[in-house]
């Protein structure tokens, strides 16, 4: 029989992190479980959709445990998460966009970028907090690199030529990583030192991390299997 | 080797959640094992339902060990529990009447009314049980306001174009909503002091928790498997 820890009831990290592992499991099993409905080109990218719910499950299990014991921030495991999931969802960008003629450096491109922006903000909240307004601000530049490629830059191009269901869905992914993402960099303003201490009256950055991951990753999959639906009913 | 707790034979709550824990898993190998069996419009629901008794095997497993070890009522876990599945089953309400031109907005609506339903009732059940009451009377006119949407409202006049098995399969389910989900309010009512204390005779409030779960989840999935069972065969 396992320990199953006590959490108080107003312990809302440790209640978003448990719902969070669960959700992610749920997606997971959902995105497995449904991938062969589809062709095979929107085939992978429903795998991939689950490959990042599940990678997001394996480490929601880590650090809901780790913060059942520690209460202390799972810094190290969110961005090992990270590191995986967020270049898996710059390859998702670029298979939707293969159907209008994406080349592989788009990709490249987009996983560049992001490793920057991760890597920068660990220094800041892991390894060099003193800096931490310094290394977001790098972390920031990238971020908005990525913004600026698929929103004006090479991948909206591809997928105005695209149009139809597949521009519709690439804007909605736009949206996601414009207004999704930007939830983060609140986050790690609320859990580091900086000018900005304080604005965000306390709310634990644990919070702010594990909400938009539920968005980010179930949200940005369902997008994706709903391009796969519309594709394969249109067909 | 796992250590295997000692149950005594009158722990009525610790026997539900060990029979509730297994039943939910079993109806996961069904929904799951099942499903490649119907057309792709049905596929999705009765994955949808073996989500369900999926998220809910993986709570049980924790309360159960929960209850073992601290022989309290595990309110936490329960919470994260029904916040994923009660919206899930209102996307089942509209997965079944999207035949029938059910909008996005309908099944909205009815997660908002879960949500508002569950957090006042976690908060009177976990956070401020000093006024179970003035919580448990919101969570009570969120549910009403469900009843009503599924009943009278814009769903049950969706259901009633559809006609045939999709009309049937709706009414059986209002039904789930208005008797099955009924015996939650009273479990809040056994375990949370208020005027109704003492009415149930000291029933715990777990054991009442665990029956309905039992009866909603798993029979509120097999409803959808009949109604596709006889959807796939008129076809
Ligand atoms: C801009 C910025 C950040 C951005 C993080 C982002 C945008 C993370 C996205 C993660 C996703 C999308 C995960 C889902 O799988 C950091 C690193 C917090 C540091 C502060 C500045
Ligand atoms: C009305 C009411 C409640 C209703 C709970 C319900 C209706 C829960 C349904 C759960 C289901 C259907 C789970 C199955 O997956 C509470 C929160 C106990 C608080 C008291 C008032």
């Amino acid at each position: 029989i396992a320990l199953v820890p006590k959490l108080a009831p107003d312990d809302y990290v440790g209640f978003t992190f448990f719902v969070g592992c669960m959700a992610m499991m749920a997606a997971s099993a959902f995105f497995f479980l449904s991938m062969n409905s589809f062709d095979r080109k929107w085939k992978t990218s429903i795998l991939v959709s689950g490959l990042i719910t599940f990678i997001a499950a394996v480490h929601y299990w880590y650090m809901r445990d780790y913060w059942a014991t520690n209460m202390e921030s799972p810094t190290f495991f969110r961005y090992v998460d990270w590191i995986l999931t967020v270049p898996l969802m710059c390859v998702e960008f670029y298979l939707i966009l293969k159907v209008a003629g994406a080349k592989k450096s788009l990709m490249w491109k987009l996983i560049l970028l992001s490793v920057v922006m991760l890597v920068t903000g660990y220094f800041g909240e892991g390894v060099d907090p003193a800096n931490a307004q310094i290394w977001g601000l790098i972390s920031g530049i990238a971020y908005f690199a990525i913004v600026y490629e698929i929103w004006l830059g090479g991948a909206a191009k591809l997928a105005k030529s695209a149009g139809g269901s597949v521009q519709s869905a690439h804007k909605i992914l736009c949206w996601f990583v414009l207004v999704g993402w930007a939830i983060y960099p609140i986050g790690y303003m609320a859990g580091t030192p900086g000018w900005y201490e304080g604005i965000f009256g306390g709310l634990s950055m644990d919070v702010f991390y594990n909400i938009a991951d539920a968005i980010n990753k179930i949200g940005f999959g369902l997008v994706i299997y709903n391009l796969a639906v519309q594709q394969t009913s249109e067909a």
